[in-house]
């Protein structure tokens, strides 16, 4: 297998350096044929690096950038104002042909337009989205946008499907994945007016297998590969799931220190927990793709540790090797070409 | 406590009678001041009560419907074709003063559009909202609306704060409810433009206490006790939150078969998953208020058990007890009066 080299946003995120560097660090060590470009304030990496002096770094390099992307900084401010900050920097070297891919879990808002304009659209994407799996009982779905736009029209609804369907079928091999969209109904009368208008345009491509509507409630059932929606309503389902999932958690945890029932199966429970933890924690479930541009950007959770961290940078190998930019790209021509 | 009436629509939901009529017998035994009319075909519903031949019936009353309001009926077809339905004559029974609520399990958009043209809106409402409670830490947040409207503009929204807030202090006897905005960050720059004028609105009110936006993992953290967002993101929000929840627990009970520690931990978790359901289980937290109304009208989950739509019941005989329409209404009153 070639060689690859990541670069790394080293000071995006809630924990910044603190999260970025040993990620990276622990991503050397897994996979023997990744070089990791560091990009941030190259003193302070340094001085994060003084902590991990017996790691092998010697396919780690730092790539200095004086300035950080803020988490309240307005996408059209990030465009204007951080040309200088880790994250544009980053996204340079990508374009440059440097990196084959980038990550970081910095501002969302500012990735994707930073994204759009120093890496580029494919040829034809009307708006990227932000795609990323959520688990299901006997493997994943792919929920689209997560919240790249926040209101989107039919056409980019149509857009997205075309996009899920080429990442579902690189990523994990399906021939013709399942394609539903979200919605407060299953009935075909249910729904908004932009809802109805996308439906009708990917039932009417024969190269999408539209299954129809889902509800909330069904994104685990295993009934679509690729579910689409608007980046509002996509991000809020995922933080919902999110929110749930950790509102059990304590829940449960708090029962396990309760009574003797709950201390006895608290002891028992661990090794359960851990494992049920693994599957649904969107800490380890960690690495949304930005799809649409001419290169691979993965978007870690903001609040990932190092363990998450660590999936977003496997997640972008794994796109790289599979060159997932290109297989959307035919994707999306063969869909304009059968439309000529 | 003076005695209270309540019309049942027999016919909806997912089980029909074999829900419904349990259902209003358990109530029934549970409240010795509660009058029920059964809604529906009357022949049916005698025989649904043959099988309670024991029950004491004496505070059970049938008004018979010939037609029944379909799942897939369009709300507007249910105004023009369904005049006879369950749904409706129980409506009727509401707008002439012969109960004080009516609970259906049936179609949403049909029970929306028939009690607007049946019962009314309140005077100043807008659009009416379905509102209900989903579970905390340390009680109950307020989610509306949840499927009412499939868009709504910034005025809407606002006028939704002012219901949900009216609802919190009735039901909770909170002085002054946090309200808040669901959205996909909490930056005052993030989300569409329609959320950003309501929030506008919202924290221009001195009658409203309005905490800002929040995220769809925050929903479970005590931080608001009303959230409003438009009916396509509630109802998904609450969906993806009962999907989760569900998808949850198969995981767990699929461990607890499997291998020794989950033999062992499924015997002692018994008693606690018991209690977490409790808390967590929508059939248990069920009923949903259509608000804006002039009179009580509960939503109950279509797939509601007999436990679940008991609960509806229950939440509605609570309604008429506190006089809920006229609490919205004083409140709307109040803050039409302070803008002019």
């Amino acid at each position: 297998m070639a060689s690859l080299r990541i670069a790394v946003d080293a000071m995006g995120g809630d924990f910044g350096l603190r999260t970025t560097v040993p990620a990276s660090i622990k991503s050397l060590k897994r996979c023997s044929d990744l070089h990791i470009t560091l990009v941030g304030e190259r003193a302070s990496i340094e001085n994060e690096l003084k902590r991990h002096r017996r790691a092998d770094l010697s396919r780690l390099e730092i790539l200095h950038a004086d300035d950080i992307v803020a988490d309240d900084d307005k996408p059209s401010q990030s465009l204007r104002d951080k040309r200088a900050s880790s994250m544009a920097v980053a996204l340079e070297a990508l374009r440059d042909g440097r990196v084959s891919a980038v990550v970081s879990a910095g501002n969302t808002g500012a990735l994707m337009a930073l994204s759009c304009m120093i890496v580029s659209r494919l040829p034809g994407v009307r708006r990227p989205a932000i795609c990323a799996p959520i688990p299901s009982m006997h493997g994943h779905t792919y929920l689209l946008d997560l919240g790249a736009n926040v209101d989107s029209d039919p056409a980019n609804l149509y857009q997205f499907a075309t996009m899920g369907q080429a990442l579902s079928r690189v990523v994990d091999d399906l021939d013709s994945p399942r394609i539903a969209l979200l919605n407060i109904g299953e009935e075909l009368i249910k729904g908004t007016r932009s809802v109805q208008e996308a439906a009708a345009l990917i039932a009417a491509d024969e190269h999408l297998n539209y299954v129809g509507f889902i509800e909330g409630n069904a994104l685990f059932s295993d009934r679509a590969d690729v579910v689409v929606c608007d980046g509002f309503v996509g991000n809020i389902a995922l933080k919902v799931c999110e929110g749930t999932a950790s509102f059990i958690g304590r829940l449960l945890r708090e029962r396990f220190h309760r009574g003797i029932y709950g201390r006895v199966a608290g002891l028992t429970m661990g090794p359960l927990f851990n494992a049920f933890h693994k599957k649904i924690d969107p800490r380890r479930y960690n690495g949304a793709a930005l799809l649409g541009l001419q290169g691979v950007v993965v978007k870690s959770h903001g609040g990932a540790g190092v363990v998450g961290f660590s999936e977003a940078i496997k997640h972008a190998s794994f796109s790289v090797r599979r060159d997932l930019p290109a297989m959307i790209a035919e994707q999306l021509a063969a869909h304009a070409s059968s439309k000529d």
